[in-house]
C-alpha cells in the first residue's frame, strides 16, 4: 500500500491490466504536454493535489489528513478465478454507500448489485449508465476507487458469505407472511457481517485506490483533485443554452436567434443540431452545402448577436468525412452506421480528429461541441461497436465502450485548453477521473424523477449533468422541468424536433404546424423569469465551480454530503445542494405540492424570507411560479441582476442577501471568465463580508479587470 | 462436424468448458437412470429422435434429413481473447432471427444485441430474461444452439465489420435529417453482408449445434427432440389454477374452494401461496403450524372436492427446515435470506432435497410446485447469490444462475417420474434442452402486451409460458387478461395478493376489505364463461402437447413458424397459433378494437363462422366478451362440452367443428391423462375423419380406456 498523497492510497492486487483510466490518463496527460516529461503519474497526482490545495490556503483545509488507511491489506481479500478477479471488502452494518456514476434510477446502493455496464438505454436499476464510474464512498467517510475500464459489477452488501452458525430457533407459527410486492421487494437487512463483493470481469490484478475521508463529502474532494480537480466553466457557459431544430437551415438559425433577442429571453449558447453536417449519421463534420451555404457569415452573425455557437456531432467517421482515409488505419475492427471508430487512444488519431476541428471549426469560432452517443451502446440496434471488437492501441471492445466518452472529450478539450480559450460542452458518456473535463452528461431518458436524482448522484463521482428540457407533455411540465434545469450545472433546453420553442407551444405537432399555443405569452413570460432567475445566480455558481476546481467540492450536490451526521439524509435523492448554501427541492408536473426535508440548522425560503428549523420535514405547496429553494442560515446569497448574455465585458451588478444575524463570508471567484489564466493565478478573490454598516469587500488576487460591481 | 441425428450437427471449437448445458443434462440423465447405462448422449438422443418418431409414422414426416449442414467450417469463425471465445457466423441481407428464450421485449431479433444473463426483473430489452436459452432460428431454416451456461451475447448482424472499400459518393447536400426518436431509432440495414457475432465470456472453447430445416418450425422441431422431446401436461394441468391469499390458513382454503365449486367456476389446481410454511424467505419446506394444523385432513379434503393442491416454494433453505444439516456441504459459498443454495448438480444434494419432498409432501398427495425465485437475480437486492460464487460441483455464480431454475425443475420431476405420476408445475427460470420437463414459465413483470409476446415467443425455445392474470386495473382489464391465459398452456389466475377471487373485486383494498363489486356478478359470469371455454379446448390442447412430444411441434407459437413464406408474418408478435388451426389474436384493456393479419389461406371466425381471406389484415370491434379467434380453413375443430375439472374418471362430449368443404383428419390423443404409460406406447391415436355422413372415428392404440366421446 502506497500513500500518494495525504489520505489517498494505492493497492496493487495480482497482475493489473496495462490499460487502465489512470495508466490512460497519464498516457493522455504525456499527449498533451509533449513538452514536459511525466514519468509518474503518482509524483504528478501529488504535485497536482499539493499545489492546487495551496493557493486556496486561505479556506479551512480539510485536505491534509493523518490517520490510516481505513482498510489495511489483510482486509482486502481476494482471488483470480477464469471469470476474473474477485475483491472482498469490509462493509459494516450502519454504512450506506453512493456513487457508481451516472446512476438515474437509485440513490444509496447499499443492498444493490451494480454492474457498471456503459448503456445508451439505462432503463433498469442494474448499473446499466452513459458514464460507469467505478467508485464509490461510504457514510463512514471514505472512498474506494477500482482503477479498471472492464464492466466490473459491485455487490454491495448485498450478498452474504455462507455462515457456520445460524443464531435461529425453531420456527414458532408466527411467520410474517408478505402479501404486497413492496414488502417482498423490499431490501433485508440480514444484521450480520457483510461485504462490498468487487467482480472484474477477465482480468489477473487490479489497482485499487483508497481516499480517506474523515467524511464522505472529503473522500470526494480527495478523488476529484485526484482526477485533477473540478472544471471551471467559461462564464457563459453558465447562462442558457438552446439547441434548435434538427432541419434548421441558416437562415432558421438567424431568424430564431433574432427572435430569443428580440423577445428579450436570456440565451448564451445555440447548438445546432444533426443539420449542420452534410452526413450526420455516421459524421462527415463538414457543413452541408445546401442548408449552410456560409458558414463563416453565420458565424460572425451569431457573434455579433452574442451567441456562442455549438455544434452536435458524435465519433463516428463517415466515409465522406475529409478525415475518413487518414483515421481508416486508427480505428477499431468494427463499423458504426458504416463509419469508423477512431482509437482515440493513440496520438495519431487524436491528432487527426483534433487537427481537423481546430482548422475547420474551432478557429473560426465554435464555441464547443454536443458529443453524441458515445456511450455507443451496442444494446440499441447497430449503435455501436460489439464487446469484442479490437483498437489497434490495444483497447479491446468491452474497455472502448467503457473509455470512448472520455477518451473523446479529451481529444477536442485539448484542443480549447492548447489555444487557451475555455469551453463548456455536452457529452452523453463519460467515466472515471472526469472532474476536470468540461463536458456536462444527458441521456434521452426522460423521466423528470429520475433527471433530478441524475443531479444528486452526479456530485458523488466527479461528472457533472444536466436534466435537459426537450419534450413536454403540457404546459406545467415544461415549466417544471425549466424549473429543474434552472437550477443544474448547465441550463438547456433541447428543441431538436421543434421549429419553434416549446414556450410557443410544447405540443410537437402544433409546434411543427406553426400553431402558437394561447397561452403562449404567459409561459413564455414565465420561462423568461426563470431564465433570469438563473442568470442572478451565476457569480454564486461560478463561485462554487471555482470550488470544485480548487477544493473538489462538487458545486451540485446530496444533502447527505454536508450532512454526514444527520441520517434523515441518507435517502434523500430529490433535493440537492447547489454550492454551500442553497438546497434545491424540484417539483415534477405530477405535484402541486411537495414535502421537503431540510437538514440540521435553520433555513429560509428563498421566496418568502421564511425561517424553518432543520431537522424536520415540511409539506409546502408549490404554485407553477416557484420552485422550493431554501437558503442555510449564516449564509450570504450574492445575486446579479441578470443580463441576456455573458460577454467578455459584462460586469454583474451584485446584490449580497444575508440570512441570519451573523454570516460567513461570501468569496466571489473573479476571473477573464473566458481564458485559462487564472491556473497562472490571474484571478481575485473578491471576499464578501457582512458589516454592521452592510457588505464589505476584499479583492485578493492578480487579475487586474472587474466582473462584479457590488452593490449592496 | 458430426451429424448426431438426421439434420442435428455438433462442431466443438477450441477447448469447451466440461459444464455445460448438454454436459450437465447428460449427468443428470445419468443420475435419473442410474440402472441403466447413458454412455454416450448424442447416441441416445439419436435413440430418441428416431424412436420417438416412428411411432406417429402416419403424419407427413419432416424430420429426415440429407442435405448439408447451412454453415461448414470454415464459415464458422472464432478467436479466443482474454474476455472469452468470439465466434462470428454468416447472416445474409434477407433473414430474420428469433429465439434466445423468454424475450418479453421483442420479437425478431435482427439488428439487436442480446446478452442471456438471468434476471428476475427484465425490464430492458438487453436480453435479460427469466429463461436464457441460447438458441437461435433463422427463417433461412436452421437454428443454432450455442452450448453454454455463460451469460453469452448475440450480434446479431447489429455489428458490421470495417469494410476495405465504400461506395459512397461525395455528399450531395440531400441527406435527412431526423427529428423524431422512432426515426432515429429505427434499425438501419447497412445493405451490406452482415454476420452472428456470438459472445462468449472466460471460455476458451464451446460446442456448436446446428439444427437443420428445411424450415424453421421443422428446425425447432429438432431442438425440441434433440431436447428429449416436449412434455405432456397431466390432463389436469390443461384445467384452471387457482392461486390463493399468501395468508389463507387451512379453513380459508377449503372455504374458498368450496366457493368455487358453489358458482360452478371451473378449477382443477389449488395453490398455496407462501403462508403454507413455517418460513418462506429463506425456505423450510414444512407446513406452518399454526396456519396448516392439519395438512393431511386440508389434502384429502381438497382431493374429495376434485382439486390438485399445488404449493409454492423456492430453492434457498432456511436453516429451520429439516433438510438443513444434510445439504450444509452440498451448497454454494453464499446465503440467500440466511438459506442454503444447494448445488443440484450434486446427486446427493438432490437425494436430499428430492427425498423430502417426496416423502413429506408428494407421497402425501401434493400434485406439484411452484418454483419461485430461480431466476434468482442478484439484480433485485440482495434475491441470490453472486456471479462469483463457487459451487461444490465446480460450477460458479454466473453458471449457476442460468442452470439453477433447470437443475431444480429436474430434481423434483425425478420424483414424480419415478412414481409414473405426472405433474404441472410452475417455475420463474430455465434455461437450454428443458422442452420435457412439465414446468411453465410466470413473470413479475405485468404488462399484458410483454405477456402476449411471451406465448408467441416461447415457442421457439423449448419453453412454456403462462400470461398469469394477477392484480387488475379494472375489470376489463381483468377480462382481457383472462382472455389470454385462457389461450395459453397454462390458465392460471394468481390471487396471492387478494383473500378473495378477483372477478369478486379487482380493487385490491376493496378485495382486502371483503367488499364485493357491483357487477361482480356479472364480471365472475364472463370469467366462468371464458374458463369453460378453456375447458371445450382441452382436447385440442392434448392433441397439440402430444405433437410436442413425439414431433417437437411446440403448442403456442408464432405465425411465422407455420407460415414462413408470408413475409408479413416476420413481424406479428401479438397474435400467436394455438395447436396447428387455431389463431388467438388477444386484445388487451387498452383497446376496444385491434387488427389482426390472417396469413395466406382462408380463415374462419370462431364465434361468427364468417369466411375471411387471409394474407390481409382486417380490423375487428371487440367487445368485452370476446377474444379474436380464427380458425384455418380445411381444419377439424374438436370441442369438448366443458366440465369443471378433471378427473381419471373424466370422459370428454366431443363435438367436430368442420371448416372448409375439405378438412384433414384430426387426431385426438388418448391415454389415462395421468401416468407415464403412454411412453410404453400404452395410448390411443383417435382419429377423426370428415365424411358425408359426419365425422368418423379410427382409434388406433394400446390404451384400453375411453376418454373421449364424440357426439358429432
Amino acid at each position: 500500500m502506497k500513500e500518494l498523497a495525504p489520505g489517498i492510497w494505492k493497492i496493487t492486487l495480482g497482475e493489473p491490466e496495462k490499460l487502465t483510466p489512470v495508466t490512460m490518463s497519464r498516457l493522455v496527460e504525456t499527449m498533451h504536454n509533449s513538452s514536459e516529461t511525466v514519468n509518474n503519474l503518482s509524483d504528478h497526482m501529488n504535485n497536482v493535489v499539493l499545489s492546487e490545495l495551496s493557493i486556496d490556503e486561505n479556506l479551512p483545509t480539510m485536505l491534509p489528513y493523518y490517520g490510516e488507511p481505513i482498510f489495511d491489506e489483510t482486509q482486502m481479500k481476494y482471488k483470480v478465478t477464469k471469470r476474473g478477479l474477485v475483491l472482498e471488502l469490509p462493509l459494516s452494518l450502519e454504512e450506506e454507500v453512493y456513487g457508481f456514476g451516472l446512476q438515474l434510477k437509485s440513490f444509496s446502493q447499499i443492498g444493490k448489485k451494480k454492474q457498471l455496464r456503459t448503456n445508451a438505454d439505462p432503463v433498469a436499476d442494474s448499473g446499466d449508465t452513459h458514464a460507469p464510474v467505478p467508485f464509490y464512498v461510504s457514510t463512514k467517510g471514505y472512498g474506494v476507487f477500482v482503477d479498471t475500464a472492464r464492466y466490473v459489477s459491485f455487490y454491495c452488501g448485498s450478498s452474504v458469505k455462507l455462515k457456520q452458525e445460524h443464531a435461529v430457533t425453531q420456527p414458532q407459527g408466527n411467520y410474517k407472511i408478505k402479501t404486497t410486492t413492496e414488502e417482498l421487494y423490499q431490501f433485508q437487512n440480514n444484521n450480520c457481517d457483510r461485504s462490498m463483493v468487487i467482480d472484474i470481469p477477465s482480468v489477473n490484478g487490479v489497482d485499487i485506490y483508497l481516499f480517506a475521508g474523515p467524511d464522505m463529502k472529503t473522500a470526494v474532494q480527495r478523488y476529484n483533485l485526484f482526477s485533477g480537480g473540478g472544471c471551471i466553466p467559461p462564464m457563459w457557459g453558465l447562462g442558457v443554452w438552446y439547441r434548435g431544430y434538427g432541419k434548421m437551415n441558416e437562415e432558421d438559425v438567424l431568424l430564431l436567434a433574432a427572435k430569443i433577442r428580440e423577445d428579450k429571453i436570456p440565451c448564451d449558447v445555440f447548438g445546432l443540431e444533426p443539420g449542420w453536417q452534410s452526413h450526420s449519421y455516421s459524421c462527415s463534420y463538414a457543413w452541408d452545402p445546401q442548408r449552410f451555404r456560409n458558414q463563416e457569415e453565420l458565424i460572425k452573425k451569431m457573434s455579433l448577436m452574442n451567441y456562442k455557437l455549438n455544434l452536435w456531432e458524435h465519433a463516428f467517421v463517415h466515409p465522406t468525412s475529409p478525415i475518413y482515409d487518414k483515421l481508416k488505419d486508427l480505428s477499431g475492427d468494427y463499423e458504426v452506421w458504416n463509419g469508423l471508430v477512431p482509437d482515440f487512444l493513440l496520438k495519431e488519431a487524436r491528432d487527426v480528429f483534433a487537427g481537423y476541428h481546430k482548422v475547420e471549426l474551432i478557429d473560426k469560432g465554435i464555441s464547443g461541441f454536443k458529443l453524441d452517443e458515445c456511450d455507443s451502446s451496442d444494446f440499441t440496434g447497430g449503435w455501436s461497436f460489439p464487446n469484442c471488437a479490437e483498437f489497434p492501441s490495444g483497447l479491446d471492445g468491452e474497455q472502448m465502450h467503457s473509455m470512448i466518452g472520455k477518451l473523446y472529450q479529451e481529444t477536442l478539450y485539448s484542443i480549447y485548453k492548447n489555444s487557451n480559450t475555455r469551453t463548456y460542452n455536452e457529452v452523453r458518456s463519460s467515466h472515471a477521473l472526469a472532474a476536470s473535463l468540461p463536458f456536462v452528461l444527458y441521456s434521452d431518458l426522460y423521466d423528470h424523477g429520475d433527471f433530478i436524482r441524475g443531479v444528486v448522484n452526479s456530485g458523488f463521482s466527479g461528472i457533472l449533468w444536466s436534466p435537459e428540457v426537450r419534450q413536454c407533455d403540457s404546459d406545467k411540465d415544461l415549466i417544471r422541468r425549466i424549473q429543474t434545469v434552472v437550477f443544474s450545472p448547465q441550463t438547456l433546453v433541447n428543441a431538436w424536433m421543434i421549429p419553434n420553442p416549446p414556450w410557443f407551444n410544447y405540443d410537437i405537432t402544433k409546434n411543427l404546424l406553426g400553431e402558437k399555443a394561447e397561452d403562449s405569452e404567459q409561459i413564455s413570460h414565465l420561462v423568461k423569469t426563470f431564465f433570469e432567475l438563473r442568470m442572478s445566480f451565476i457569480p454564486y455558481i461560478y463561485a462554487a465551480f471555482a470550488r470544485y476546481h480548487y477544493e473538489g467540492v462538487p458545486p451540485f450536490r446530496a444533502l447527505v454530503m454536508d450532512y454526514p451526521e444527520d441520517t434523515k439524509t441518507y435517502h434523500i435523492c430529490d433535493e440537492y445542494m447547489m454550492g454551500d448554501s442553497v438546497l434545491v427541492a424540484p417539483v415534477t408536473a405530477s405535484e402541486d405540492k411537495r414535502k421537503v426535508y431540510l437538514p440540521t440548522g435553520n433555513w429560509y425560503s428563498f421566496w418568502t424570507n421564511d425561517k424553518y428549523e432543520g431537522g424536520n420535514e415540511y409539506e409546502f405547496e408549490v404554485p407553477l411560479d416557484k420552485i422550493p429553494l431554501f437558503i442555510k442560515e449564516g449564509s450570504m446569497l450574492p445575486l446579479a441582476k441578470p443580463v441576456e448574455c455573458i460577454t467578455p465585458d459584462t460586469i454583474f451588478d451584485v446584490t449580497v442577501n444575508c440570512y441570519g444575524d451573523t454570516c460567513v463570508d461570501f468569496i466571489l471567484f473573479e476571473d477573464d471568465g473566458n481564458s485559462f489564466n487564472f491556473m497562472q493565478g490571474d484571478f481575485n478573490r473578491l471576499i464578501l463580508k457582512k458589516t454592521k454598516d452592510g457588505i464589505s469587500e476584499i479583492r485578493e488576487g492578480a487579475y487586474p479587470g472587474r466582473k462584479y460591481n457590488i452593490i449592496g
